[in-house]
């Protein structure tokens, strides 16, 4: 069984509307030192594999099909293994 | 500046249907290995603070006044110092 643990970000270049909003609810709150935000997704997916190799070549191709969207979005992902 | 990378997950007793649903379309998508999925947030926080023990001290209080709901969700953090 491998856990990963992997984070969706909006690439650097595409504005953050969600981002922002908390930005400025942080500021109203007296937290006037926030520069920027940027809200992204952490996703854990357990996995019955016992491959590392198939087991990362499986999660990539999540990000790819489901979990990010290409056009706008990054994914970075770490895997480790667990007892099932 | 401080760079504060925030992570906010659901604490393991609560149900998470945004996850199930990632789940069931992994599954429809053939990843039938997938045993469970979480959904959480990842949060950038880029903040105008010298003094690490301060940038720590109110990245906490964000956390616990808006950027996570302590009733069901859990927190932590890392913080980085980054040229302003």
């Amino acid at each position: 069984m491998y856990l990963a643990k992997i984070h969706v970000t909006l690439k650097p270049t595409v504005n953050d509307p969600q981002g922002l909003t908390v930005k400025g609810g942080l500021h109203t709150l007296g937290f006037n030192g926030v520069h920027s935000v940027r809200v992204g997704k952490y996703i854990e997916v357990r996995l019955d594999e016992k491959d590392g190799k198939k087991a990362k070549e499986q999660v990539r191709e999540m990000c790819r099909q489901l979990l990010a969207n290409p056009v706008i979005e990054d994914f970075r992902f770490e895997l480790e293994q667990i007892k099932g």
